[in-house]
């Protein structure tokens, strides 16, 4: 198991390229088209928001119509969303565009929009664009990171990840994977668009079972119940390229593929808290020894959502009463007398709270740790054995700014 | 039915005291305390935060002893929350010097914390504190106001409201009320304390449901589900110095009491609301034709807890689709495509989204609606009867200044 640099081009039979089509004002890169030539199973998750953008409501549906899939084509800039049956239809030609440029059936080509909701698609700069990023795939390291970075929007950093893992003894089994948005506040906050590639040869029963276990962990920890914007979309092709035998039950090789998966996954959910909106420092909450997983995983998203505590990380202030505040509210079950909570660095853990009390710590050091870049709350509920990992980022003034203009 | 100014000591029978016992460095007002000679019934609703500040596990106990109550002794500060023991001594501490210089006994005393949680309070100023606060209870307004005052943490604005109402031909009614609170992002970020005092003649039993209902639709409107600080607390004392017939069953003079309760705490919930850490402006939210009341209250609450709407109101943007997509994670049952969002000034109304999708309209005309210091999205989903309203404000740099450094 070995992750590596890399992204959508890395594994066998996938091309890709990221072209400025003229989508908005600004020059960016806004157009980005992946492709199999090999016709691949996919498995894939959306927003559970019941406002759905036309691409969403596209996409569920081919998800299921048993046809092979070639593509994935994606923009940044308007979201398709709140509009209607116009949105549809911009929808439809967009995937029609694809298809036609990529010789095979629109229902073959998934989509995926970001950027503002309820403006039209400007068809006649996406059309062209698409037709562009046709002509222009390919499967170097390149063509994959310019496919990155045109589906970014308020994003600061692209994001991009590949894993490798051996089946069979000797075969090499390759995933990459993209992604934009920002896991500040909650993705609600800007869409998560997600592709992962790989080389996998697998039924596509599996590789859903594998997409929702894995997102679960990953994605969603980023994330708050209920919370996801109109247009969240995760999808991941398989061609079967790698040669292994057909992944059809769980054995140890489809074990190692969810593994992969989820270190994919981890990596790129990071990188999206990581790069929150206005974001400076990554904030990792884990829950330990929690009566159950779902108290733990209510627990965690709680202390990373909350603004007061998001607020606090910023000024590093290691203002544990909200951490416990924030528990209090999860909604997850515990003992507030048995809460022990440590800041953590790598694998030093520096206690600020024994039984749901202050210790006698400095408040000097805690300082000292809240000002690294990456640091972990952990709280340790001593109250059973499950356990969950939230990441989030903290609350800033340039978030506000961000998200006060963001469509001037 | 009048609203007026006033406070705590408006109605008949009622003192109070605010003094500077110098709990924190800040030379500020700290120490409140509201009394009447004359016994009262109470009624009180407080957190639901699994984690309770000490006085509020006191309030409890004490609401349900049968005694007739004589006081409420707060202090801002230091939450005493989180400090296991010592925090109930300490509480019992508060509510004995209360009743040793009001000469009544201590479970007749209710206590209010307010300020950082997991540090102890510093005995030796305020039980010298609240014995000055007794020497100095009064009647007039500015007693009442400056007991208001002293419980102020991060509020701008001292909150007290006063109404009067008329029951059996030529009785008058009073009720006054004070609170501290922000209504910034959730109530969670910091604590509510509310004090509201009548001279009405009622049974307890009445009075807690009284304070139930008026709840749900005030305070409980500017929170989100689940989200309460350690520390909240409403409390409501009525001595019967009005002179009406006791009210033992629901009548009209019951229901002239509910309505001048609802009056008085909305008044101190838009105030919390308007006075958000940070904030610039108030916003409401109101829905209206949804299919059920529950429906209502969350499409109305995740729209004004929503980061999103309030940075591009803090911006004055007409981000509509921020206002769709909360409610689409709400939670709350609607048909995105019957939603019409209205601008609301006053009376005015200025159509955005007509059946799901933007209309025409001019950014212009709404983003000079938006700049107003209070301004009110009307959402229509025309998809039954019930209604819900919320309060809230705009997000802002300050917001995250005063959350970044609380402490410091």
């Amino acid at each position: 198991m070995r992750k590596f640099k890399g992204n959508v081009t890395t594994p066998k039979g996938f091309s890709a390229a990221g072209v400025m089509a003229g989508i908005r004002k600004k020059l960016k890169k806004d157009i980005a088209l992946v492709y199999s030539e090999t016709p691949c199973v996919a498995g894939a998750t959306f927003t559970t928001n019941k406002v759905k953008a036309a691409p969403v409501v596209w996409d569920m549906e081919i998800l299921k119509n048993g046809k092979p899939k070639h593509a994935v084509v994606l923009n940044s800039g308007i979201a398709n969303a709140c509009m209607g049956k116009q949105g549809v239809e911009d929808n439809y030609e967009m995937a029609s565009a694809a298809a036609l440029a990529l010789a095979c059936h629109p229902e073959q080509v998934f989509t995926a929009s970001t950027g503002v909701i309820g403006q039209p698609m400007p068809m006649d700069v996406i059309v062209p664009g698409i037709e562009d990023a046709a002509r222009r795939l390919g499967n170097t390291e390149r063509d994959g990171q310019e496919a990155a970075e045109a589906i970014m929007t308020t994003d600061t950093i692209s994001k991009t990840v590949a894993c490798q893992f051996t089946a069979e003894d000797d075969i090499e089994v390759t995933l990459g994977g993209m992604s934009k948005g920002s896991g500040m506040i909650h993705p609600n906050m800007a869409t998560m668009l997600s592709v992962v590639t790989t080389d996998v040869n697998i039924s596509e029963e599996l590789l859903q079972e594998a997409v929702s276990t894995v997102v679960a962990d990953t994605f969603n920890m980023i994330s708050v119940d209920r919370d996801t914007s109109t247009n969240d979309t995760f999808i991941v092709l398989a061609n079967g390229l790698a040669g292994n035998e057909k992944i059809t039950k769980k054995n140890k090789v489809y074990e190692d593929f969810v593994l992969a998966l989820f270190i994919v996954c981890k990596d790129l959910a990071m990188k999206m808290a990581g790069d929150g909106e206005g974001a400076t420092k990554l904030l990792e909450v884990k829950v330990r020894h929690a009566r159950t997983h779902e108290d733990a995983v209510k627990i965690a998203k709680a202390v990373i959502s909350s603004n007061l505590v998001k607020a606090a990380f910023y000024g590093s202030d290691a203002n544990w009463g909200r951490v416990l505040c924030a528990m209090g509210y999860s909604g997850g079950e515990f003992d507030p007398d048995k809460v022990d909570i440590y800041l953590q660095d790598g694998d030093d853990r520096y206690l600020l709270v024994k039984n749901g009390m202050a210790i006698d710590y400095s408040e000097k050091k805690a300082t000292e740790l809240l000002s690294k870049p990456m640091m972990t709350f952990r709280i340790n509920c001593n109250d059973g054995y499950e356990k969950a990992t939230a990441w989030g980022c903290d609350l800033t003034y340039d978030y506000v700014k961000i998200n006060g203009d963001y469509r001037s």
